[in-house]
């Protein structure tokens, strides 16, 4: 099976969670692609990656796709991950994972901690905040997978390095400054809201836009 | 000009942030690159685009690259952003903007709504929650080009429809579903945290990554 570039992965699961919610049999490219905003060519290109191809006019069968896809992304062994920072952003990720938006429990965050000790024993959601201290301890007793960054740009690089040293191997990261840069086996996928709203700025001045 | 493709244009700020903060006058591809997380080849290809050409050896003015983005982004000519849904989400990242995350304020959350009353009226940072009913009077008060959807999926792809007519031309959608499927000249950038986990998953198992 060839490389599937990161930008395809990242679309995957938009496609899972319609055909998860859909209750087609059969859906077409156009189908996926109106219901994900992402144009049919796309959806083609990206289903095409792991062997994925419809039948003109026939279409895709949902439950053949839904778990290939399930397959691909590895959710069906399921992932964990911790939320380092308990400031605004990390408890509105915790409880937002509670209320229930995911279809599946394939991700689950098992541990949320932070270093301010007026906010480490709180009550989060489900979890309570335990010390940063405890960060390496708490990946590998859960066999965590994944770290969710949102602590300040000061200390993001140091806690970056401390996840991947305890085995984390992605990490988003919501602090504006590059972490894991020394480190190629982790993939690091950042998310920078000011960033997303300065690159929209271009947006709003146009006349149209054509999805790519 | 060419057209610039869209996941070039989410580059951007990034390259714009690190340009503005570091203190050298001239800077390579390489050094761009490492302190973003891209790799040379894909700076010198996205600064390109709009005829920012380094040279060999020396790389590229400070100052003029800085400059260019800014334009190129229309940051220069100021942004203005609504929020809808003073949730958790809503309320961390009005408070991220205000905390002055920004280095400059070329993009500025001017007004909050939200629909319950429980909610409507308190304070949130420098805001103050206003009703959702509101929407389309703030929108062309303060001219507000960007819409920050974070509100639950059931009522997200009306508040699009609505942010849509009142004029608002790009939008940051928190909520997992798609909207302004049928405008066209909106510019939608989802944002869905758990699908963003969920993407991670593929990573988790890989034994090192190669940033495309």
């Amino acid at each position: 099976m060839q490389r599937i570039p990161d930008a395809a992965i990242r679309r995957l699961p938009a496609y899972l969670r319609w055909l998860t919610e859909c209750e087609e049999e059969r859906v077409t490219s156009v189908m996926l692609g109106q219901a994900t905003g992402y144009s049919s060519e796309q959806v083609r290109k990206d289903l095409a990656y792991f062997g994925a191809f419809g039948t003109r006019g026939v279409g895709y069968d949902v439950s053949a796709l839904r778990d290939e896809i399930y397959r691909i992304l590895k959710l069906d062994q399921g992932v964990r991950a911790i939320v380092v920072g308990a400031g605004h952003l990390g408890t509105a990720l915790v409880r937002y994972v509670d209320q229930g938006h995911q279809v599946r429990h394939d991700v689950k965050i098992m541990a949320l901690v932070d270093n301010n000790p007026m906010i480490i024993g709180t009550q989060v959601g489900s979890l309570r905040v335990e010390p940063v201290d405890r960060l390496e301890e708490l990946v590998r007793t859960f066999d965590i997978g994944i770290g969710v960054l949102t602590v300040p740009k000061e200390g993001a690089v140091a806690v970056g390095d401390r996840l991947a040293e305890a085995g984390v191997r992605a990490i988003l990261n919501f602090a504006p400054v590059a972490v894991c840069t020394h480190y190629p086996e982790v993939f690091v996928q950042p998310i920078d809201l000011t960033l997303e709203m300065q690159a929209l700025s271009y947006f709003v001045g146009q006349k149209a836009h054509h999805r790519l």
